[in-house]
Parts: structure tokens; sequence; C-alpha cells
């Protein structure tokens, strides 16, 4: 099996599993008891806070979470609540993940009024619509670092230069970027970032939202107390130390992206577009995730395209894994301009530190085949199929 | 170690563990993905779903959570919202657990009216208060089964008796109770139910709540619609399969409560009783898990002691692990009508199937010991330490 699947989630490395299984045998301590295995766990969740501030360079509260999505929810709705008394406005794009575009639709229907700012085609957020749209009752703005679907990274500093000259707050989604390229919270500026330990070869069901200190935010899980007060619940140590684990292995490997995944990546782009007529790269040509190549093939479906290429062993998607069994068109192509032919024939392929050039060479030689087969199949074969 | 803090957290079982590692070495796609890896993570969580469902003679959904508290400010919060228009009033008991009060209170400076209904000396919810305080408004009941700081079980049966009388729905937090004394939702007539994974042998950070088909609930963690459109956020698949082992695994063990662990239990306390005077079991007399000893000590401080003991190598606790680090009075003691000195003498030790019989007596032997140096620098010195 070729993984080419790594945006929607990464294996969890070895090194990461062994540093967890402590934690999952004979430490099994609660982190609240006050015994020496729950002094032994609660040990392990200060490490791993250090881990993940010093891979960004926090220097605010680290909240562990279930996982990106708590997060956000945190995030949005836990400063809404807080602010409340300020104003009831939030700016995000059209573009997020379901993770930030849901909780907003929660928060309007509680009474907040949402923003949602245009993309373009390569789906950069409208800065001078960002700009125009904050009023005097703006509380938060949040958009995602990079684009889960194409790639496209975010102006992200200039956005937290906006929000700031409006005395506005600045969350990102950086799930997808974490671990892949130098985040810098303070240098960037950013107030609340929500990362993932389970797109950066950690567990499933660890994430953790990073505030500044100065920040007010409203818990949305009530009970015990844990986490600083903000987040109850037993922690999940085990996940917890994986995540801490899988940040400090990311500080080390943050190079392989520029490098050998960059160039895997790049390599990939260029045959698949040099190999297959009527395909083109989605996403911004540069300011793009090292590991993201979204394609559209036209006169093709990309579901169908999925179970081939996964017959074929090779894992894709054709949009975020989280929306696929929904069965509904991309709203981050459409909110891009494409059209309908447009959004069914894209497919997602992204990379990871453990792919291999000769994969790569398989997944051209694979998906230049299956594009074919499909194309013969299709309602446009007149149109591409005699050109490939 | 002799680890008498179960009802904190249990050990992770090897078997569990063992079907959990697949999950996190060679399958460990995303269970939206469609491809096999996805698929095959997928059919883990509906493998899982089916094993959670089994231990409770279940036919509703089960929804996975990061744990009993997720499922408590689900239970509670989600029903309250779908219900809004039907009523707001909830009742509740003095004695849940932190992940129920605080939802609580938080629906309360939402609007809603909570009634907390009072208990007698022994624990026992008062079930006249409870049919009394139903009115018109009333949407939910939510009692716990057992109480986690002194074991004592609620008449279930009659609580959902009573609610369904009047047609009000009825949630019971049953983390201390499921697998180890067993437990059927439809036998029970409960409508929604919370489980942790961590309390029976399974991994931290996963839980769930059961619920009735025929109920609607809102979600209170929005985005990609996982879960059945309930739960929001990637499946923490190893940690889900784990819990589905976990329940497996009980029901197959559940005789060794009623038997081994009870036997236990019962003798732990009798000699406990007889050993160390001035002391008393705490909790229903025979209505109570059968793994939970709640002691007073008088003239000692329960925390003292925990120290003391972890020095002689017992892991025990004053009262929740959960309320445990906020160094406050046990709620529970208090609306149980005790009073400050019996509070502070408390101590609860919780067995599990891995503690044998010498570890009792060692216990006890310890226990002894550590109350009688306690009692020798205590206030209460002249009365209580002559005795001992």
């Amino acid at each position: 099996m070729i993984y080419l699947d790594n945006a929607a989630t990464t294996p969890l490395l070895d090194e990461v599993l062994d540093e967890m299984l402590p934690y999952m045998k004979e430490s099994y301590g609660n982190p609240s008891s006050l015994h020496k295995l729950g002094r032994q766990a609660n040990n392990a969740l200060e490490l791993a806070r250090k881990r993940i501030a010093r891979l960004i360079n926090s220097q605010g509260k680290v909240v562990f979470t279930s996982g990106a999505t708590e997060a956000n929810n945190l995030a949005l709705k836990g400063l809404a609540y807080a602010m409340r008394d300020k104003g009831n406005h939030i700016i995000t794009s059209t573009v997020e993940h379901e993770a930030v575009l849901e909780p907003c639709r929660e928060l309007e229907r509680e009474g907040f009024k949402v923003t949602y700012l245009p993309v373009d085609r390569n789906c950069i957020v409208d800065l001078d619509a960002l700009e125009r749209s904050i009023d005097e009752k703006t509380i938060l703005v949040s958009i995602m670092f990079a684009n889960n679907e194409v790639g496209t990274m975010q102006p992200v500093k200039k956005i937290a230069e906006i929000a700031h000259k409006h005395d506005v707050s600045f969350h990102t989604d950086a799930v997808q970027v974490v671990g892949k390229i130098p985040v810098d919270v303070r240098e960037l500026d950013v107030d609340l970032i929500t990362l993932s330990a389970h797109k950066m070869y950690g567990p499933k069901g660890v994430g953790a939202l990073c505030i500044n200190d100065d920040l007010k935010i409203e818990s949305i899980m009530h009970g015990g107390g844990q986490e600083n007060k903000i987040r109850s619940g037993t922690q999940n140590v085990a996940g917890i130390v994986g995540m801490g684990k899988a940040a400090d292995i990311a500080i080390q490997k943050i190079d392989m992206y520029s490098s050998q995944v960059k160039n895997l990546c790049d390599s990939l782009v260029a045959s698949v577009l040099k190999e297959i007529q009527h395909s083109k790269l989605n996403g911004h040509p540069t300011q793009r995730l090292p590991n993201n190549a979204h394609f559209t093939f036209l006169g093709v479906n990309g579901e169908d395209l999925i179970i081939k290429l996964d017959e074929n062993g090779v894992a894709a998607s054709t949009s975020s894994a989280c929306s696929v069994q929904k069965q509904k068109a991309s709203h981050v192509l459409k909110a891009m301009g494409f059209n309908h032919e447009e959004i069914t024939g894209s497919l997602r392929l992204t990379l990871g530190i453990q792919n291999t050039e000769h994969e790569i060479e398989q997944t051209v030689a694979n998906l230049s085949k299956v594009v074919h087969e499909l194309r013969e199949f299709s309602p446009y074969k007149f149109k591409y199929a005699m050109n490939q």
C-alpha cells in the first residue's frame, strides 16, 4: 500500500509508540491522583506540554483536547462566550475545515454574526475583505494556516497584523502545518492555535489548543476542572505523551519536509502534469504545503479514481476525510470558483516522511493508467480520452 | 505498589493493549477515508460499537466520546438543547460527579432550572423528593448509577420508573458500575447511559454515551459529522478498539466482581473495622459497589493518610481523583450530612480484579500502622490515640 493520504492522518511513528507504551502498561495512574502513579502521569503531561510549547515557540497555555475538532470548538465558542460583552462578530473564511465552519454556524444559531471571507482561485483569503469586515463588534478572526484540501498557505502573519491593528484576537487552525513548516507563534503573533497529534505522526484522539496567557476563554467541557480549569475530563495520558514525543520528533524532522518531502511532491506534480493530459494542479502554485498535491483530471469522477487507485494499492482522497463520507461537493473548490466538472475530477495526494521515490514513480504510473481507464467510460470520453 | 485506586482509573489489560496495537501500527487509517486503510479503521469502530452495546444490552446508538466527562456533557446539554421547546427543568442529585454537576451549573447560567436532590446518610437519593420535584417543564432526570466516592448504588430502576411515569427522560452516569455488575439498559429502562473505558481496564481518553434511538439530542462538538452526526472529530480508533475489547472482557469477568473482588473487599472492610478503632464504613452497608471501601478514621487527615500510605506502597485516595487537586471538602460527604471531622478523616480504597488477598492483608497492616502514627500527631490525639 502506497499511503498518500497523510493529510487525513499519518502513521504513528515507532518511537512515539515506544514512549506511549509505559503509560499503557505500568504507569497507568490518573494524573489527578495524589499518589506516586498519579504524580508520574501528571509529570508526563507536563513534559508533553513543554514539548508542544517548544515546537511552536509558545509561552502561553497548552490545553490538551481530544483532537483538533475539540480545540477549534474551544477556540471559537470559548472565546465567543468569554467576549460576549465586547461584541458578537466573528470573521472566518469560506474554505475552513468543517471543525471551524460548523462551530461558527452553531454560534450563528446562538445569535453571533459570522462573516465568511471569500478566497481567490488559488484559495488565498481576500485581505481587503478581511479589513473591511472588521467592525467594533468583531471579537475574533479565525483563518486556517493552510488549507487541508488544496494545500494553500494563508498569509497568517498579515492576517494577525490586520486583526491586531483593530484589537481583535486571532485564531488559526494549524493542523496541516505544524511539524511540516517551522511555526513560531510569537513571531507570527497568533493568539490561539489548534494542533492535532495524528496529523504529525502521533496518535488519534489528542490535540491541543495553545492560548496566549492574556486571553480569556470559557470552558466548553465542564467537570473536574482538569487542564488548568479550561478542559475537564481525565486526560488521555498515553495519547498526550505520544503527542509530546511527536512534537519533539517534528522539530528534528522538519527539514525533511523542506527537502525530501517537497522534492518528492514537486516531482509527483511535474510527472502527473506531464504524463496525464487535461490535468492541472489546484491551490496556490508556490504558497502551499510541501506535501500536498491536489489535481483536477477533467472527465473523471474523483471518487471512482479513489476506488481504482485503492485497487491498485494507492491510498488517496478526493478532499477532506471528514467530508468524503457525506458525498457532497467540496465547499473549498466551490469557494475557489471551480465548476462542477473541475470539482468532480479532483484528487488529493498528500505525502509524508515515509514515502519513497519509488512509491511516487509507481503512483504516477498507476494514476496515469487509472485516469485513462476511467476516461474510457466517461460521458466526456470524446472530449478527453482521445488525447490521452 | 498495591493499587487500591481503581475508581480513579484501572490498569490497561494486556489483552486490551494487544488488540489496540495493530491500530497504532499498520492499521492507522482515518475511519472516514474511503480507501482500504480507512475502511479497516471504520470496521474496527463498528465492532467496538457492537461490543459496547452487548455489554449493556443496548439496542440504541453508541456514540464514542473522549471520555465520561464529554459523554455527560453531551447527555445533559445535548438533551437540554434538543428539548428546549418542551421545558427547561432538569433534576439531578447533590452527590453527582463534577462531570454532571458542572454541566448542570452551566445550563443554569444559560437559563435552565436544575433541582439537586438530597440524599440520606447512606447516600441514597430521596425518591419522594424526586417525584415531588417533577413538573410539566421537567425534561431530564440524571442520577448516577453508583457514587464514585462512597460506592452507594442508587435505585436506578425505580428512578427510571418515576421519570417515565411523568414522560421525562432518564440519564445515568454508570462509569463506576458497568463491568462490575451486570447492567441491562432495556430491563432498567435507561434512556442515556455514560460509560468510560479507563474505569474498566480500557484506555484513558475514550468513553461512550449510549442513547435510545427515539431520543433527540443536539451535538455539542461541531465539525465533520462523525459518530452519526452526533459527535464530530476523527475518532480515537485504537482507544475505541481498546474500549470494545475491554467491554468484551468485562462480560467474561463480571463474575469475578461478585465473588473474588467482593470477598476481598468485604474482608478488607471487616479487618479495618476490627483492627482500627474509631473507624467506620461510609456509604450504604449493602447497596454498594463490590469493590468500594470508603472509611472515616476520626482524628486523622485523609490527605496525610494518602501520602503516608503512598510512602508505604499503597495507592489510595480521599475522594474523587477529579477533585483531589482542588483540595476542597467532598461535596458528597457534605450532602450525606457528615461533619468536618468525618469528612477530613475519610479514605477511599477501591479494588480491582488484579488485587490479591496478600495485598489486602498488607494494606490492613499498613493502614493500621499509618492511622496510629497520624493520630499520635493529631490535635485529637487524646481523644483517639490512646484507645488505638
